[in-house]
């Protein structure tokens, strides 16, 4: 791929999941899933990706491919040639109000430690996908702290608000940006308006926030200011498992790309993260944002632009 | 008012009522409500309003000068000194969660058939506030066809929806925007899919149309383009009611004052429309938005702007 000159590397610590998803309309069996998987791509359109994750040994060559045909460096993934990847199968309610978990079964994901590879120990930008507080923790005191201190982006969900809130809240202490939904915003916070949810994360810890409202768009609480950018106007939508991974991924790869963390960056990194969570949304799987190519995210970045000015 | 030099009058036709509002957090009695009251004064700070409705005996004089200090024209108000002004008092839910009308009394109301005095004929901008579609059509039968059309923009809400959906599909027919908000679009098209919902609706016959999203800002569709605008931060959550005649209002009076309808002019009539929506829920009935004054809406159109901006 042909990165911008100041590009610098972001590193993606997060599930690898063989998923089957069912939605009201349709399903697909035996996908590639996982946060990491969806963060990773997404960043690959911007910057050189790191990918840090556990498969196993049944974990398919062509995953491996895709991944590999996204430039993204694999030193980070672990495999356990004995064990099983990570399975999840959920089906989304009538209308998308909502999905259940059918099966899970963590397989070699259960032991996830996340132990960087040394050459990985510098990268600047780094995204904790929404795995247990405690290894994110766990992540976070592997990396330089002081000058050398990177950008860190912190997922989570209503999970771990519910059973790790302590290790939760130390997180936020150490974190530049939290990507949170509205949901996982009101039961962390119990406040239902949604600027005042966003200064009350903000209290919480991390430099910036952004809270994001699926198809009503995303917000922006930057001590600079406030953006808010509407969601792309999908029509073909067909699954939104893995958007939010694949926002958050666009996010951090488009701050890695420029190498820088500002307001205005953080600014156009959200519309990177909405342009490539609209592609998410349009098939099961990575199928649609692994196949757009960076072609199709810039043009929706214009149509985001244009649709917004008055 | 400093009107600019384009500025035509605003015809505005709709309720005229006493509210009883009771919050979660608060109640008000005996204050200033109906569409036409928000949505006159909303639109004279933009252009000259003419507001024609109907009031009882009992119509507080404070509410009369009140229209006369936005230099509303009031030729339109009929009085029926022996009646009483429709009366209506409602209470919100928890956490704003939908409301409930606890009382109503249509009193001089329930005979309101708008005719529109002479001088009135000729304005060139109407907005038809959600009364019975019957009488929608029975305003627009007065006025000129052809060259001397106006531009009318039509709010309904689901009680017409679902009781007069014949008439109000004619109407449809005759208007130039609809001004809609969510859950009255699934009621009239099926359709959740906001995107499509939009063209959807356009399909049945308004050149334009508006779909508002409350606390997530408002979606334009027209021939030459989407717009999306997310709300203004509101921190300060009071009373709804009366948002989306604001908006309306804001937005006919805001074309009417650049004496345009094409898709620039109509962007930024969504912006006034947002402003104005911004401040009505600030207060209970139109008090903040009365008091704001046109310089609060000008740093509210300025910030919705630059928070939009990337």
């Amino acid at each position: 791929m042909p990165y911008p000159r100041t590009a610098r590397p972001a590193l993606i610590i997060g599930s690898v999941a063989i998923d089957r998803v069912a939605t009201p309309h349709a399903q697909s069996d035996n996908i590639l899933g996982g946060a990491a998987s969806y963060a990773s791509i997404a960043a690959s359109y911007f910057t050189p990706a790191r990918l840090v994750g556990v498969v196993g040994g049944d974990f398919p060559e062509k995953f491996t491919k895709l991944y590999r045909k996204h430039g993204i460096d694999l030193a980070g993934l672990q495999t356990e040639p004995a064990g099983k990847t990570f399975y999840w199968s959920g089906r989304y309610r009538e209308n998308f109000a909502g999905r259940d978990t059918l099966e899970i079964q963590l397989n070699v994901f259960a032991n996830f430690s996340p132990t960087l590879p040394p050459a990985y120990l510098n990268t600047p930008f780094v995204m904790l996908g929404a795995i247990q507080p405690a290894l994110q923790l766990h992540v976070l005191d592997q990396l330089p702290r002081g000058k050398k201190r990177p950008f860190v982006l912190a997922d989570t969900f209503d999970l771990w608000i519910n059973t790790a809130r302590p290790e939760l809240e130390r997180l936020l202490k150490r974190i530049d940006l939290l990507v949170i939904n509205e949901d996982e915003s009101l039961l962390l916070t119990g406040e239902r308006n949604l600027i005042r949810a966003g200064h009350a994360l903000r209290r919480m810890g991390p430099r910036a926030v952004v809270l994001k409202k699926g198809e009503h768009g995303s917000l922006l609480f930057h001590p600079d200011g406030f953006f808010a950018l509407p969601a792309y106007p999908v029509t073909k939508f067909i699954d939104p498992t893995g958007a939010g991974d694949s926002y958050a991924g666009a996010l951090i790869g488009c701050l890695a790309s420029a190498n820088r963390t500002d307001f205005a960056a953080l600014k156009r990194a959200v519309a990177c993260a909405t342009a490539c969570a609209s592609l998410t949304v349009e098939s099961f799987s990575v199928n649609r944002l692994s196949s757009a190519g960076r072609k199709a995210i810039d043009a929706r970045l214009k149509e985001l632009s244009r649709m917004t000015r008055f």
